[in-house]
């Protein structure tokens, strides 16, 4: 049965831009497996699957909702064992959890604020007032102060990039030779970046980059379908 | 037959404290080899096994010589497969690379200059003079010169290790429920910091501090058998 994977998008359905929701879609393709995507926007998500979730990504595989992109990926690795593995053993499950923080502190942190007005013109009227008035009140300023500096950020954050730079001199993706979910963690990020914000990130010599364009070729090019901010 | 380790060592032969060094015993530890170490000061490295070696650690293995760390535990995972794994898997493998790329960039950048004052206090009169030599060449100043903005540098290290910290709310070690070689990366560094320096690097009630507390106790307290500098 076709598994529904339910995405953020903002006024145009064809763009879903969370980097979570991309972790999910990616970690489905990696699998081998059917599934369809629902659009849903910031304020709809209170409304799908009987308020299932606070947060998306939400996966309907059968009768079971999975929501959380790492919970997602262990659930199809328990799942499907017999397709391509998400983490090949348990260390792999566990360091990419430290990827998973790694990730979440370096690229979200940056990429969050300085995408921040960029996401919030692609929103629909509704998803605006509530994006604003959500992030306002997490950042203490208003929307548009909070990406202002991040020109002069900008160095710092692909210093910061500096152990993934190193790590491909040695090998391919994160996961090795062949990708894991751990590849899709960092990727997911930058595809938020590069569907939100036509901000370059990445300088287009990083080996980063590099490994980026890799991963964009992944699964018949599942997240080159969304063409690139401009 | 019992193992060769070469460690580095300074005036006190009992106080090995290189970080790669420490790596490499934890993971002799790890897989409960019997081992037997041979201290080693700087200047002495090119005339131990003929030469075959520029740097520590360096393993003897019956005939077979291997030098680095991260190939020293490969060879123990290859050699030793029905001992406890250092890797737990292909991903784990993979990933442990990357904990090294992230450790050697955010832990031994501080470290190393932060106390390298007191590993240069640590050498013998002969290995104090290539010390300073070859470091200042690396730093293009003076030694004394590289730790002086320690206190000033701290709040920003503690802050690169938030990747550790929280993910030591979702797991005890680096490696899941158990150890593997990526904490014996992060741990080797911290005992390199531990064992030369008095410098406070974590606080007390610093979650990495507890996790490092708890690697300090793996082996029958390995790590521990040499004292904190004071």
């Amino acid at each position: 049965m076709t598994i529904l994977l339910y995405e953020l998008v903002g006024a145009d359905e064809r763009r879903p831009f969370s980097p979570h929701c991309w972790k999910a879609a990616l970690a489905l393709a990696h699998k081998g497996l059917a599934f369809r995507t629902v659009p849903v926007r910031f304020t709809e998500i209170a409304g799908i699957e009987n308020g299932a979730t606070a947060k998306l990504p939400l996966i309907r595989d059968g009768d079971r909702l999975i929501s959380d992109s790492f919970a997602i990926a262990l659930y199809l690795e328990e799942t499907y064992p017999d397709r391509p593995t998400l983490f090949a053993g348990e260390g792999g499950k566990a360091m990419a959890r430290f990827v998973e923080r790694w990730s979440q502190l370096t690229l979200h942190t940056f990429i969050g604020e300085a995408a921040l007005m960029d996401i919030h013109d692609m929103l629909g009227p509704a998803d605006r007032a509530y994006f604003r008035e959500s992030r306002e009140a997490r950042f203490g300023r208003r929307l548009e102060e909070v990406p202002a500096d991040r020109e002069a950020r900008l160095p710092a954050f692909r210093e910061s990039l500096a152990p993934l730079r190193t790590l491909f001199r040695q090998q391919p993706f994160m996961g090795g030779e062949r990708p894991l979910f751990a590849d899709h963690i960092v990727a997911g990020a930058l595809q938020w970046a590069r569907v939100t914000s036509p901000f370059s990130f990445l300088a287009a010599d990083d080996p980063v980059a590099e490994w980026f364009a890799r991963c964009l070729d992944l699964y018949d090019g599942l997240c080159r379908r969304v063409p690139a901010a401009a």
